[in-house]
This record gives C-alpha cells, sequence and structure tokens, in this order.
C-alpha cells in the first residue's frame, strides 16, 4: 500500500503544536465552509426508532433526486443508473473491481490523487502515469503521450475533473480529444468529478456524460464531501448508462449491504440547498485561490499556476526537495508563532523523480489565515535558503 | 460473485405484495427493536457546522469508549488495538486482505454468513467449508474434520459466535479445543461476535479475545448493526493485539479516509446505553425464540434446533426443495390473506447439495407477527403437500 502524501508529516506537526506553534493546515482537502442547513436540519428532525439498512443502491428517493439534480446539469441518468456508495473511494473501487482484470493497466494524467494506487492495487491493476506540466497550468497532456502508453493489457483513462491536486477544469476540446481516444481503443474511461460545483472565473463544468457517445464507456464518480462539507457522512455514487457494468458494481454493493443511511438521509436534504449556497461557496472559493494564486506568485522563485476550478493548487517552490523543506517548517521553524503544513507534491506523481519541488495547497482556509499561512511560506522560504547556505557553509 | 440466499425471492415477494398478500419477513436479519434512546439523542444533539472526517481507524474517544466495553466483558484490548469500520463487512474484508494472499485458503464451519465467500474472493482467498450439523443443532464440527482439510495453503479459521445462520453459542471447551488447533498450525483465527450480547438461558458469550494464548492469532469482528439495531449507521470495528495486522490494516483504512463519521457519534453515544436495554432486548428475544421453536416443531415434520444466541433458527422442513417452496409460499400460498418469507439455506452452504430441505429464519417480529407467521408455514406445508401430490396424480 502506498503512504498518503502527508503522512510522514503528521509527527512533525504533532511536536510542533506541542511546542505551542500554530499550524496552518494547508494540508488537507478537509473544507471549512458550513454544510447546507437544509443538510444538518433533516438530522435534527430524524424520528425514525432505529436506523434501518438502506437498499443496496442507495435509498430508492435519494436516487431519483440525484438523478433530477444530474439532469439539470444535461447529465441525463435515471435513478437506475446510480448506486450510491460509501464515499467516492468506494465508488472507484467497485468501478475498478468490475471492469479490470489483475494485471490491467489504467492510464491517469499525472500528478493525481494518491489514494488511486490504492484503489488500482484492490483491483490487481496497475496506474500507468502520463505526465502533465506546470508549464501548461496541468492542461490535459497531447494525445500522442496517451497513445503511446497504450498496450494490450490497457482498459481504461482515469480523470479527475477538476482535479485534485491541480485543480484544473478540462475543456470541452480536451474533453471531446480524449473520449474519441477512449472510443478508438474501446477502453473505459473513469470521470472522478467530486469537485464538479468548483469551477471558476464563470466557467461551467463539462462533464464526460453529456457525450452521448460516450454512455457504454463512462463511469462517473461523485461524492458529497467536498460539495457540501460532508465529508464525513461517507456518501457518494457512481452513474453509468453501461447495465452490465451497473449489474457487477450492484453485486459488489449487495455483499456490503448498504451505504450509510445517516448519512444518505443528510445528503438527499443537501439537494434542496438553494442555488445561492453554491454562489457563496465559489465566491468565497474564488477570492481565496485570487489571494492566494497572487500572493505565492509574488514570493521570489515561487510559480503558481491559476487553477479554474477544486479548492487545490500546486505551487513550485524554490528548493530542491519540498519534503524536506515541509518537514523542516514543521521541526525548525515559526513566525509570529506559527508555521504552515503543505502536502509534498511527489506523492502524487507515481513516475519516481517528478515534482520533488512541488507542494499541493488546499485553500480551506479563511482569507485571514490563508494570508498568515503565504507570510509563514514567505519568511519560511527565505529562512530555509540561509539555513542550506549556513550548512554548505561549514560542510 | 455469489448471489444473497433470498436474492433471486425478492420479485415473488413484490408480487404478493401486489396482488395485496400480506409477507411476514422472517428472511431478513433486520432487527424491529428500538435503538437506545441516549443513540438517538446524539443525531439530534449534533452542533457541528459541517460533518468533518474521523481519523481512519474512527473517533479516539468511540475507540476508548469501545476498549472499555471490552474490557468490561473480560475483553483486554485498548483503544490503539481497535479499528473502526463501516460496517463488520469492511472489517472482515480488511481482515482478510491483510492476513491473506491470493490463493490461501479459510477453513469456516458450515453453514455460514453467504457473504462470507465475497470477502473471501476480494482478498482472492478460498472458503473451505466443514459441515455442521443439524442433528447437533450445528455444535463444532468434529477437530479431526477441521485437520482433513488443511492443507499447505490453509492460513485461517473464521468462526461466527454466536452463529450466523445457526444461532448456535460456543462452548468455552469448543473454543479451546479450536483455539489448540489454531495455534498448533499457526493460523489466524477470525472470530465475528456480532451478536455477542444475544445469548439466552442465562449462557454468557465467551470470546477467543480472552485466552492470552491467542492474541497473536486472534482478529475479532464487531458491529453495532444488530447490538443496537443501528444497521443502517455502518459502523464496526475489528480487534487485534497483533501489532502487524493492525498496522497493515490502518493502511486500508486510511486508504479510504474514515469510517462514517455520523455513525460513530450514534455508536459511541449508544455505549451509555443501560443495562437495562439488553436485559429486555435478551427478554424479548428469548421469548420470540422460545415460542418459535416449540411452535415450528410442533408441526409435523419439522426441526428446529434450539439456538442458544443471535437471532435465527435454522429449520428442516419437509420438503425437497426449500428454494423450491419458499417461491411457492410467495407465488401460489396464502393463508388469511398473508404468506410468509424466508431464506433458503442452500445458500449458507457451499458444499453442493447439503441444506437443500433447511431455511433460515430471524425471529425479528413482535410475537403476534410471529404466531401468524409461524401459522402460514404450517397452513402452507400442508397445502404444498396436497399440491405436489396432485401434480404426481396429474403427471
Amino acid at each position: 500500500m502506498p503512504a498518503s502524501p502527508i503522512r510522514k508529516l503528521v509527527p512533525y506537526a504533532e511536536a510542533a503544536k506541542q511546542r505551542g506553534v500554530h499550524v496552518y493546515h494547508l494540508n488537507i482537502g478537509q473544507p471549512d465552509i458550513e454544510s447546507p442547513k437544509e443538510a444538518l436540519e433533516a438530522l435534527h428532525n430524524f424520528d425514525q426508532p432505529l436506523v434501518e439498512y438502506s437498499h443496496s443502491a442507495g435509498f430508492e428517493s435519494y436516487r431519483a433526486g440525484l438523478a433530477a439534480a444530474y439532469n439539470a446539469l444535461n447529465i441525463p441518468v435515471s435513478k437506475n443508473e446510480i448506486i450510491v456508495t460509501t464515499g467516492g473511494s468506494e465508488a472507484l473501487m467497485f468501478g475498478f473491481m468490475a471492469c479490470l482484470e489483475p494485471g490491467d493497466e489504467i492510464i491517469v494524467p499525472e500528478p493525481f490523487y494518491a489514494n488511486y494506487i490504492a484503489f488500482a492495487m484492490s483491483a490487481g491493476a496497475n496506474i500507468v502515469p502520463v505526465p502533465s506540466s506546470i508549464e501548461t497550468g496541468f492542461a490535459l497532456p497531447p494525445i500522442a503521450e496517451f497513445e503511446k502508453r497504450i498496450t494490450p493489457r490497457t482498459r481504461a483513462i482515469l480523470i479527475c475533473n477538476p482535479g485534485n491536486p491541480t485543480g484544473y477544469l478540462y475543456t470541452r476540446e480536451e474533453l471531446e480529444t480524449l473520449s474519441k481516444l477512449v472510443r478508438e481503443h474501446d477502453l473505459w474511461l473513469f470521470s472522478d468529478e467530486v469537485y464538479r460545483e468548483f469551477c471558476y472565473d464563470g466557467r461551467k463544468h463539462i462533464s464526460v456524460m453529456e457525450f452521448p457517445e460516450m454512455a457504454q464507456h463512462t463511469i462517473m464518480v461523485d461524492s458529497v464531501s467536498k460539495r457540501y462539507s460532508l465529508c464525513g457522512v461517507r456518501i457518494g455514487c457512481f452513474a453509468t448508462k453501461n447495465k452490465e457494468v451497473y449489474n457487477t458494481i450492484l453485486k459488489f454493493a449487495q455483499a456490503r449491504l448498504s451505504p450509510p443511511s445517516l448519512g444518505q438521509i443528510v445528503s438527499e436534504a443537501a439537494l434542496k440547498a438553494p442555488q445561492s449556497y453554491f454562489d457563496n461557496v465559489v465566491e468565497e472559493y474564488t477570492a481565496r485561490r485570487n489571494f492566494a494564486v497572487e500572493a505565492l506568485n509574488s514570493i521570489p522563485g515561487v510559480i503558481c499556476p491559476n487553477p479554474g476550478g477544486a479548492f487545490y493548487a500546486m505551487v513550485q517552490l524554490p528548493v530542491e526537495n519540498a519534503e524536506e523543506f515541509c518537514i523542516w517548517m514543521l521541526s525548525e521553524f515559526s513566525h509570529s508563532g506559527a508555521t504552515v503544513m503543505m502536502a509534498p507534491a511527489a506523492g502524487f506523481y507515481s513516475t519516481p523523480g517528478i515534482g520533488l519541488n512541488q507542494v499541493r495547497i488546499a485553500y480551506v482556509l479563511n482569507k485571514d489565515d490563508l494570508q498568515a499561512a503565504v507570510e509563514c511560506l514567505r519568511y519560511g522560504l527565505v529562512a530555509y535558503a540561509e539555513s542550506k547556505e549556513k550548512e554548505k557553509a561549514i560542510g
């Protein structure tokens, strides 16, 4: 099992806190935005005498609500093409188990969400990375790069749109190019769309599920974790118009009995959140992103592309080894009694030696904290460079 | 993937309901007893503005509460030897994935919970059944029968105590005999104890976790689903004193981020339920069991051993094919506008051709409904025999 990109840092962060240093957490995608009040009210109003299993595919009423919400987004799925899962994690795991055999290969633009490797391992499949680059803001790599990696064992392509860790939002043209490739080689397209609502600058999320010609090839993965700040309810889902895949995944779903009932009740109620809820969220994240990207790029030697979606940004630092720097920030440094924790980006690359000078930040702090965190980073980089110089002088 | 023992019957039950026939559900382990009020109050009192992930091993406070509860039962585990899981299902799946390699074999007394096969398949492992018999009330099979089945690929023994579907409660002697075998052959012992609180006739549940010499061999699996009628919260856990197994399972737990937070809050509150809650539950189930076992055995040709725990009973019927009979009961029969749905037992056996004339019933109905359900069965058996005679006469 691969380790999470931040696991190694956790003890250093704990030690920092014990020394009384405040740690700004830019390292984890746990949003701080409040959940829709409709969602939490559903908990307070729960009036059953016990908590029963739901249908293995999820409550029918919730699936119907999801289908209606997707239809409003031009995603033509019915409640019988959706299975509610225990987080997006389970949806991906079931999807891999249903579509892939041991030894099969999944091509994934790199950097990617580190847990994809664990989910692929569960199915005995291997992830084949296609590098995307910070210079292009992590746009879809040229299609020739995908083609180069297609072997007789290639069965699927997996994208995350908007991306974790890149925040990159694919354009219609990119998705069309990719879809053509998928059809030409008769592959599956796994589309992780859990950040769908977080798109900025007036841009709209485009789902591959909108393309009728992709209906039999696409497995869409979704989750309420980020959308409504409901990470802890562990409710996701997948949607596919491919009946065979659906039926296979349903069998896996039946073996684990039922997704969490309480989480479904909360998630179904969250569907009633008004558009203004998302408008406010997007406004808040846009302001944070604008601030963070500008502030980071103002630090000498730092490069941070402007992400079009999600709440992550990849940041290139003027250091050789970002993991070493992140540990140093937690163990050796503080500025006004505080420091900052970031996710070293090497853990999001499966190609060894790439991304060593990058970190991922999640702008899930309010603007004041974000400002203080970026200031920590600014002063930290200077102090780190000085300490490196000193080491060299002594060495 | 194996099908659930009742999956095939579901459309017949739905059709019966559409014809206006009431269906008594003796087929599924969804208890009807109310959850402790402490548990549901915790939901109503939830006052966070959003629902965060918990620690991947589960909230520390909940694990501490579980450890204290286990200690009170003479099970000496600490909070750092417990990982909270998404139902008992996930605990077993993670346990198999951590301890078994593809091709490994797990010996399981038969009949057994049908989903064990699916969990074993997830780890690429195979279940090797050891038949237990309705004549002995499904007592532990002779140890020689286990030994006969041990091969170089045998890695584990799995028991369910008290048993689903048998309701059999193992004695201390049986557990000691089994433990000796496990140690002699250096195997794992998976102990599914989710029905622990449901023991009757003044008998006490004994956990293999109580045996110090088994500490490094045992993985205990637990769940709140049945204990507190909280099936839908999807909270289970496992406990092991084996550090290596613990650390491996923790990695799987980290890959799926967190068990359901709301379910943990409810389950932690349920720990505050007073002893009287269980006393009442055991009293109720004892009365139902006593009634059901006596009433069933009073039907000519029916054999139903008296189970010492859980809320299931295996019943031998005077029919050749219990599945065919169960379908007939749903599609052709009604008595006073009602019929009964039971689980054909063949699905709980992996040895082909065994248990064909048995069903599993779950006594999760109140006594009036249970009485009506048994009456349906009584009349149904007579009518079925008559219809069979008629068939023969015509044929």
